[in-house]
């Protein structure tokens, strides 16, 4: 269980080695420095040092990291290599143009299913992916080994669903509902839009909190 | 300058404070004691009185939170009080839908500008609010004194709309492109569905890290 020894932030960076490592390994780029892997995440190479040593010592000091290995590694630890099913509950503006990303960009995590309660919905598609009624959440998601949820259903309805992810074995939820979810282990991580937008307020000249910048 | 003090994690729940209390205040509830606001916010109540500390004591020992006081100093803090204009970029699936939602729910946080490239698109509006051409970004941003920009756009284009969207004086970027942007002077928030949905599968029993919770 070295898990609960990560911080959450740490893990939440690996894809953001990810991503650079991967491209550049697809480029045949063997090597790449932490200075500058540093440079092109945005991160200090003390950072970079820190995090990958969670997971064990990759680099060779005055070398770099093997982009090849640092890659498949990162994958192995996210459980990237073996790819990871998604579900998305609530085919909404929101829950449409998620499942359209989703589909489209994930090889390693796929949306093999989608849900909604609208029976004009259910039955159509979204890039080949079939809507289904919740009712049949539970069922299809133990079926397809689904792990992760994507939850983009109204308030009101996001505690009783992400209920049903959990009685289908989802094991982490993405949760756009602007609701507060009480869930025992299961891991939840929210994006609330109103949230980001509100925060971002601040670092404007609109908050009083830094009459110096106002306009 | 108090804002430089105050952690980005402290600032990002204010506006989940600010929904607990406002809900209150509406409802004709006047006080809320911060056990309360814990259970309802998922916080620890110590939590809560650090983060509001940063800002001034306004609870009352033994008695709580004045509802109706603590949501109108939160909406001051965050600037939310004179209502705060924001752009959105890139009016694709997912800048679409981010539209369409923000402008039906934020009435503190207003959409009143969107761009795109596509001729098809520009002219044509998203409940109400017209699709201009990105050549026009800075001009319409300066003129509505637009603050907060959002960002939709492919990766290839996000640094150089960014740009744009410093010349026009927005002040903070919520920033959806899978792209690091550089970008001085300007406040940035990266929302990244991939990593994201990359990070949760880490807490999944896909992971290796955790051989006991395997399939």
């Amino acid at each position: 269980m070295r898990r609960t020894n990560i911080p959450e932030a740490a893990i939440r960076r690996l894809p953001i080695y990810l991503r650079v490592v991967s491209e550049l390994a697809a480029a045949d780029v063997p090597i790449i420095s932490s200075a500058e892997l540093a440079e092109r995440t945005g991160l200090s190479p003390e950072q970079i040092r820190k995090d990958l040593a969670y997971f064990g010592a990759f680099g060779t000091r005055g070398v770099g990291y093997d982009t090849s290995l640092l890659s498949r590694r990162i994958a192995r630890i996210l459980g990237l290599h073996r790819g990871v099913r998604a579900a998305l509950v609530g085919v909404g503006h929101l829950g449409h143009a998620l499942a359209r990303y989703s589909i489209s960009q994930h090889k390693d995590i796929q949306i093999t299913a989608l849900f909604d309660t609208d029976p004009e919905k259910i039955g159509t598609d979204v890039m080949g992916v079939r809507i289904q009624p919740v009712s049949q959440l539970v069922e299809t998601c133990r079926q397809q080994g689904v792990k992760i949820g994507i939850l983009t259903v109204p308030a009101s309805a996001a505690q009783s669903t992400a209920e049903l992810m959990k009685q289908g074995g989802i094991e982490a939820i993405l949760n756009f509902a602007p609701a507060k979810l009480k869930l025992d282990g299961v891991f939840i991580q929210n994006i609330d839009l109103t949230i980001e937008l509100q925060s971002l307020a601040y670092y404007t000249s609109a908050s009083e909190e830094d009459p110096g910048e106002g306009e």
